[in-house]
Order: structure tokens, then sequence, then C-alpha cells
């Protein structure tokens, strides 16, 4: 399943390996028990985990999954050490013309300090301009990059001129515990809003396979586990 | 899948997210291309991963393992970091009379120096003696928990008289990378032969899931990409 | 530094690169500044950077600590993923004859159930006579052990009687932040009374080192960042 | 201790705790044993474990570098997942006018396929040409970026058209087992020019803390133990 996101980027869920039966299993085999379905005391169970942070069980598990965004979003993405990762090379591969403009509606302006600042809509007129200038940034990055090519520069050379704005892609597998700490940071409001949508989506794409694990961590703060 | 093990022991395959078409794609995608089905092309693609050791592509897949073992091997395959565990706990539950005695035919003797020694068996005679004082040991222990904890001792502390030979379970969940490592290092004629026989069967359940990887990582000696 | 555990264990702090200006120097890098010694608005970044939960610049310093304690409590230890062990081996060498019995006066009995049980001392008399039946099993495991030895029954074997209670050594390096994560499980008040005083221990060896970081893991409820 | 690189970079080793005698020791607590100074058997072990491939006696120890680079090296570096990480952030603070332009003499067209291609020197003019690109692509987004910032647009947006070739910095914090790693595919022949001349810095500065380390690694083909 693929969830589009703006500019061309997407979550796609490519396989999952993951349900709330796995938390309860691992978790039972403290006390030799083994459940064959969900039950009441089942559900108790993950709530009791997640409350006390007993984290473990919930590794037991393997999300793959299938992105493409901002390089400066990837960025951001790769600090993960939990997890594997995949990723388009710049070096092997010609980059294609493909990069993420933020929406004029996005335009933001920053308020307050580091630690405390917070975010406010740029001006339509202003907004309108900005976008115009990252796209003329982009467009010339992008020129001399062929440019480069054209004149016989290697691959791995010829890229130190594109902006982190441009796309890449990557395959990433993750476990629900490692994943719970991405989206407890990547969702959060001081989160940058360009990573916050991708967050949304491997959410959105997420929870449905261990509903009652994100049901939990949705009802104790979102915190990880 | 659940394969017996000497003495009560077992290794199940209780899940696996894992084909050898996910290698391709992970490392593929450092190209933006992708594949449906493996193609000749993907079978020396992974051959090449394995001989080059590029690692990575080989993290992208899941293999749950419920094990139980005696737990002098169980301390040896926890020091793998790199994957996930869950085990029984003596902490909390009362441990069951279950503990490994080692075949008469196995009892060893050690021939030379750390570093460089070897095995011989045992006569006959020599091992009927040993596996009976093994089994009487392992006898006198549970009758001293079973005293303690009738006593009222709690069990975390009752649990302090019993041998490593007894047995143990866990949920260990693992990528094919992280168990290329486990099994490269214990299915090695110096690994010790009580944990050899569990990493056969941990391989013997994992490697259909992933044939062209598993016969790619025997062809280039068994190590680890 | 070295401080003496009961029973015969200790921890001892073999070395360390660990001062608060490391925090500060690399959460600082953030921003392209440096401190050369600690000022008032550092100590407000530590204490800033711990409730907020930044824990990435916590991880560049590194203690390296020399334990001796019971194997239940090594076992207990080694769950800690994020960190570097090497451990004696019984599989090398012969076991000394040192085990850890408990004292009288810590003899416990267990009350309530499994995740929200407390614990009460055993009287008196009934304590004597647990850590005697402990003690005689010891020493009964231990005749056996040398006995197989006496056999010439491989080292790897003959280990198998021994109980959980033997005292093992390691080495253990790790940074702080995966350290504060140690300490928040092992010394709350639900770990082990056996390994608490272990983690109580390496504790009073760690803090000074990074006085301000571990005085703000105190003033935050012993989180880890 | 700094080194300098081209265009303005450099690696330096901040703080270590680090010498072959850790090594030595957390080795010989396997037999209990303990080292004062490093002996001629101590020289051996070290080979030994080097050659058989036994590396958790290599990550006792601790290296902290501060680095200055192109962010596109950064970008491979960190992908080493093993070691800690914390950096300049472009969402906190404005970027510094520096960029990395490749040496002229270092302009490189690519020959063959990916995977077995190799590398030829431009022609003195081609290479002159394609730098002056370089530098005018980097000078074209600084002026865009610059009239972002001064438009209003928050830092963290306006950065989306810096490239790639801007120079970033962090501190890595990293033991010798994982920095082994990281040497042995960075200073690899088939690693990128560009991030090579770092990892050949980090050896440089590395290899005199623990000399008989790096010697053996040196002398069984710079393999990772």
């Amino acid at each position: 399943m693929k969830l589009s996101l703006p500019g061309g980027g997407f979550v796609r869920l490519d396989a999952a390996m993951a349900d709330d039966l796995s938390v309860i299993n691992s978790a039972r085999v403290s006390f030799a028990k083994e459940s064959l379905e969900m039950t009441d005391a089942d559900i108790g169970l993950i709530k009791f985990l997640m409350r006390e942070r007993h984290g473990t069980p919930f590794e037991h598990n393997s999300f793959r999954f299938h992105v493409k965004c901002p390089l400066f979003v990837a960025r951001e993405w790769f600090r993960h050490r939990i997890g594997s990762f995949n990723e388009f090379s710049a070096r092997y591969s010609e980059v294609p013309n493909e990069f993420y403009p933020p929406a004029r509606s996005e335009m933001r302006t920053q308020v307050g300090k580091p630690g405390s600042y917070s975010f406010e809509p740029l001006q339509d007129a202003e907004a309108a301009k900005a976008v115009e200038s990252i796209e003329k940034a982009y467009a010339y990055a992008y020129y001399v990059y062929v440019g480069l090519l054209e004149q016989g520069v290697a691959k791995e050379q010829a890229r130190m001129v594109l902006p982190v704005g441009m796309f890449t892609q990557f395959y990433w597998t993750v476990n629900a515990r490692s994943l719970m700490n991405f989206l407890s940071l990547r969702t959060h409001e001081t989160a940058q809003y360009d990573i916050r949508v991708y967050a949304d989506a491997v959410l959105e794409l997420a929870a449905p396979k261990m509903p009652v694990t994100f049901s939990a961590w949705e009802e104790f703060g979102r915190h990880v586990p």
C-alpha cells in the first residue's frame, strides 16, 4: 500500500511481519505461556507493557517501507540507527530531475529562539516569491549537473552541486519499538513539517497491522516503550 | 515448523518475512530499479554482494524463532546483540524440572591448549559415570530448589542453586545478515557441540526461505557479508 | 577505583573518557559553537537536554568497568545491548570455588502477583535454614564439577552442573546514555535486590565524572534521555 | 590533534580512551588473567584475535573525533550505525558560505560499469571548466539561500537549495572495532576519493593510540575483526 506525499514523494509499506499477538507471546514466554488469539487480558497486558515501558516485546516484528522523499528529510530519517537502510546512490546513477518545492501555503517564517521558537506562514506574495527562488535554484543546479555529466565528469563528483531538496528513495526495515521511537520524535509538533507528513504516512500504514499496540501508544502519550 | 533437539530442546520458526527478492530490491534501489521476480542476473547480484561483503541488502527481512535450549547455550546465543530476545524468567515463574544431560556418546575430553585444542570421546564406562554424576547434580539442585520454594523463599532467590544445564526458552527475532553472523560462528567446528546442533537447526529452518542467499553464503565460505 | 560487594563481588572503574563538557560541545556543534569550560548556561543546557530527552549528546563519552558478580546478575546485565562485554569463560578456564550466598538478613519471601508483588524478609530461623540449603547445593555442585574434571571431562561439559549463583567476571564498556538506561532499570525498586547493589555501585563510580549530567538525571526522575 | 583536509575540512581527535592493553585485558578476562604492561605474548594474542576475527576485545576503548567535511561525505559516514554522532543543524543555524570545490587535479571521469569501473583524470582544460561550473553553482545556491533568509523564510526551509557540496561539521564517538570497519570500507580503493582522504586522516590520528592493534589490522589485510 502506497501513500502519496507532496511534490512526488511517497511511503509504501512493502511487507510486514507484524501483529499484536507477537507482543503477547514474546512477553508471555517469561511465564512459559502462549496465546493463540488476543483476549481481553492480552489487551490489558499490552497496555501494561506500554505504560511501564517494557519495550522488548515490541521488537519481534518487522516493517519494510519503500520511501521517496527529499534528501534533507532522509538525512533526519537515517539518524535512527536501530533499523536497516538501502538508498539510491548518486555515485552509481544519474539523479533524475526531481526536487521538492514546498507548497506556497507551507512557506513559513521562524519566530523565537532555538529550543522554543514557533512558525508563522509567510504572506502570499512573499511565499510566491520564495517558492520561485527555490525553483530557480533547483533548475540552475540541475542545469550545471547535466552539463558536468555531458563534459564527462564522474557522477560521484557532478552530484556535489545538487541541493538537499532533491528527491531520493530508500528501503527501510524496522521493528515496532524502533518505529515508535521514530514516530514519537517525527510526528511531534517540534519536528519539521516536511518530515512530519512522512511520519504521519508511516503511522497510517503501520498502525492497522498492530492496532492494540498503536492504540496503547496513543493512549500513553506517544512515548516510546 | 519445529525441529526437536537432544534432551527436550527445540527450534521453531514462528514467522518469517524473508525472500531473496528483498535482497535484490533493496540493492537495486541504488539504481532506482526494481525486480518482480528473480532472474539469473539477480542470482549473480546476490553472489556478488555476498563475495564483496556488501551486507546491508541482507538486512531487509526478519525471522522469528522460538527456542528451548540449555541455559549455557542461551548465554552464548544472547551475546549476539543485533536482534531481539525475550526469555523465560525464573524471577517470575517456577522453573520446571527440565535439565540437559549430554548423551553418553557425546561425553568428551579436551586435548591441547586454549585456542588450539580438540576433543576426543570419553571411554564408555567413564562416559556413563560422568552422565550419572551430572544427573545426580541436577536432581540435588532441583530438590534444594523445591525445598526453598516450599519454605517460602522468593523464586528470584531460590533459583540461585539451579545449574546452567537447566532448560530455558526464548523468542529471537533477527535479520538474515545478523543470522549469518550467528551461523558463521556457531556452526563452526570450533563452536561448542551443544550449541552447534541448535545452529544447524536454525540454518535448516531459515535457508529454504532465502535459498539463493544461503547457497551463496555456503559457496563463499560461510563468512558474514 | 573499586567498590566491594557482598560475598566477594566488586565493581571497578577501569577507565573513563567522560566529562560534562563533552555533552555541551557535542550539543553545541548544532550551532557550530564550542565551550572550553562549563558555564551556568551550559548547566542549563544539560538540564534542558535531559528534560526534553535529547539523548545523543550524552553518548560522546565512555566508561570501562571491570565487574565480578553472580552469574544470574550478569545475565540481566548482558541484556543491555548498547555496550561491549567480554566475560570469563568456563569453556576455557576452570571455575573457581566462588559462589554467592545471600546474606541471611536478605532472604525474602514474595507477596502478591507478578507485575505487582513485593517482598518481605524471611524469619530468622527460616532464613538461616535457607542459606544453609543454598550453601549445601553450591558445595555439592562444585564437588561434582571437580570430580568430572578429574575424570577428564571437558571443562565446557563439566560446567553444566554449576549453579547460576556462581561468580563470574567481565569487562563492560558503555556510554553515559546507555549507562543511564541501565541505571534507570537496575537501580529501580522493582529491580532484583542482588543486581540493585551492583547498579548502585556503578552509579557511585560514574556520577563524579559527569556531575552535572547525573544530577540532572536525578532531578528529572532518573529517566533515560 | 587536528589534520587539515582539502578545501577547509579537518579531522581532529578530541579525546581518546584507547590503548592496546585494553584489548589484552578484556580478552584475558576469559581466563581471569590481567596484564599490567604489554609483553611479546600479548602482541601475539592481538595478532591471533585479529586473524581469527575475535572482535569484541577491540571494543573496550573509545575515540571522539570532531570533523568538518562536505555533506555528501558526511552522508556516507553516518551510515555507520555503531557509533555516536551530533551534527551541525541547518534548521537551527545559518549555514556559512563554505563549500567544497574539488581540486582541478582531482576532477575525474568514470570508465566502465557499476561494480567494476575505474576513474581517469579529466584533461586540464576540461577540469578547469568543471571546477568553474561547480563554483558558480555553489555561488548561486548561496545567493538564493541568503535571499530567502532576508525575505524571512525559516532557516529549515531556506536550506533546501543548498548543495551537498556544502561543509558540515560533527562529533563522532566510536570504538576501535567499529572504527576498523569504517576504515576497511572507506580507505579502500573502491571508496570515493573525497571520503578516502578523511578516512586516511582518521587512521593517522587513531593508529598511534593502539599501535599493535592497527599494525595487526594492516598485516591481516585491513579486514574488520
